[in-house]
């Protein structure tokens, strides 16, 4: 059985288990059909990732949008624990969250609680997090969120706004309620049990103050919704709406779903990072990459491969947006007219150009000054 | 047996059962001389706080005192967490704090912990406390500290500065440590478990991102001891010098010790508030002051009454300064030349005096502005 928590994800995860677990619901047809007519009416395709079920659960999705069509508006809020370098298994959310943003025209409140990883990791420092902190936010603010409705927030820095907010909040929580959806002991340091009441204050912060509170939707990996779940359990009782959320499975480790479910910033051979050269992109897959192809090009050839198990075709499904390039790679790659070889250099060749694009928007950015305005947009406490 | 931790003292208190429990010590007759010479070198006697051992326990006050010889300084930390009207009880310690300050010229970061009691109390709303934090800060600066060397810090709106603190200090400490400390339970909600760190912090603040570290003198209440014990066992992991401290027995409420061994905000009947009138300040000591006096006048008269469980004596220990006014008021109680009601008068007219300056003083602040400079002071975390 696999183990899925906010820290922790072990084991080839399934899906429709952490679905059963943590009581979220299935993205049904009708929504997924809601979403399109809602995407098609501004011109744009619904995102392969919903269209592929990899943003795949939801908490009251259906609802927000219906509260939206009447005219009841929301947020977007999402957020990155600097903890490590930015990888493609993080970026694909965030690239997922811009297109939320454009499409429809909400302000997203990015947070970087860098004390979490901090608190939560035995030996790892302060300083360590907050260079990591430096480098994140420049990678985040690289994907160009639209910088006029765009807020970044960094708990440590802007604690003066969310911890009054997220002492309101904490007053609600228990021990008890911490301890079993987070698996927290008595020996768990006193900062990682109130944590969660700091990552809760974003869902809401947008309403502090406002006599019209307004929703809030969290896209997020299925990993995180044991927060989230506290925050719906008790933000009524602050006096805000429960915060919607939108989740996706995780992109998998180099290695393949069996050990490596979840890209991990501290595998180097897990994971892609944002900085790596084409030469390091290109020598990663090509050494790393789980095939789903046959022990010999003749078998191959003969048999066909696996592509629900090949890394490559997967990772293809997180970034090809082309559905047809996409079917043509599965189909020829199952019938064995596709090699192995030729898969991983269709990936490489994919997400060269990605990585390069994006080192080249990170060069450009001057500073970060457009999406620190706390001054600006935050009621003080 | 009494109970006696920083949110409920009850009983009548025995402080050599708490030096015992605690772990403190009893100022010493060397460490009472010391002190004296250092006064009496600056050309002020010895306060009669410590002259008549109402503070009567430390710890390392004698370290720090001889630190300060080789040329270590030190700051004073103390606090008020705002939860209701300033009464007799809070002031004796902040008129001590004062005379500390004057002494030594040293700076004070004087802290308002306005989340503590609204998280330790289950009914008390934010936005009271909030409002009772204004009133308070007002009493604080009616005190007088110097201006040039006092800083409030008010832990919601300053949580920029003291929550990346908190956290370095809240990962030293475990659910166990406050678990036993502090009487917190599975029940207790996560910004209780959480909020000692926010405590602690004052005690090193001003050493921050400095290299040579200042040492910390703590003037507080007996029952805030498990609050510093605390911080003293994880400070140094941080990189701080443990913090000392002077403490102090309770101003026992109105109703003497039995009832009422520490005077309460909550109780109207238990105080004298500084915003008291002469009337009622009159009525109150005549209704309710625990008399030591006997029954009738011919039998004090002729047996003499008990000062030493009388509260108006009591009182008079707190806030008469001259040792032979004292003196003599308790040979005259104690022969029963001194009648119950005239000794009530004696304390009556103190306390109006004291009462009232504090009110004119009180009225002639501007703002609190001289206090709250936290930009020029505290280093950004």
């Amino acid at each position: 059985m696999a183990k899925v928590d906010p820290w922790n994800v072990e084991g080839n995860v399934n899906y429709d288990d952490l679905i059963k677990d943590f009581g979220v619901k299935k993205i049904s047809p009708e929504l997924k059909k809601k979403l399109e007519s809602i995407s098609k009416s501004k011109g744009v395709e619904l995102h392969h990732l919903i269209r592929r079920d990899v943003f795949f659960v939801h908490r009251d999705l259906d609802k927000l949008l219906k509260d939206f069509e009447k005219g009841q508006k929301f947020f977007l809020y999402t957020g990155r624990s600097p903890s490590g370098k930015i990888h493609l298994g993080h970026m694909f959310i965030w690239y997922f969250t811009k297109w939320l943003q454009d499409l429809f025209d909400v302000e997203l409140y990015f947070q970087f609680p860098d004390e979490e990883k901090f608190l939560f990791k035995k030996n790892l420092s302060y300083e360590e997090v907050q260079k990591n902190l430096e480098d994140n936010m420049k990678d985040v603010a690289a994907i160009g969120f639209n910088p006029e409705k765009t807020f970044f927030i960094i708990n440590t820095r802007h604690a003066d706004i969310l911890y009054p907010e997220a002492v309101k909040v904490a007053k609600k929580i228990t021990f008890s309620n911490v301890k079993s959806a987070f698996g927290l002991t008595d020996s768990s340091n006193i900062g990682s049990i109130f944590y969660t009441s700091m990552q809760a204050v974003p869902a809401f912060l947008p309403s502090v103050g406002k006599e019209k509170k307004l929703n809030c939707l969290i896209p997020h990996a299925v990993d995180q919704d044991p927060h989230f779940r506290i925050t719906r359990d008790v933000i009524e009782k602050v006096g805000y709406p429960k915060p919607a959320s939108i989740q996706c499975k995780f992109l998998p480790g180099l290695r393949g779903f069996e050990e490596d479910s979840k890209m991990s910033s501290s595998k180097e051979s897990s994971s892609i990072y944002m900085s790596d050269t084409p030469n390091e992109i290109k020598k990663k897959i090509n050494k790393y990459a789980f095939s789903g192809g046959r022990e010999t090009l003749e078998e191959h050839r003969k048999y066909g491969g696996n592509p629900d198990i090949d890394v490559c075709y997967n990772w293809l499904l997180f970034f090809e947006e082309d559905d047809k390039v996409l079917e043509k790679v599965y189909k020829d790659y199952k019938t064995g007219k596709l090699l192995s070889g030729e898969l991983k250099n269709i990936l490489i060749e994919k997400l060269t150009k990605i990585v390069i694009k994006h080192q080249e928007d990170r060069k450009k950015l001057k500073d970060l000054k457009k999406y620190l305005r706390k001054e600006k947009f935050f009621k003080k406490g």
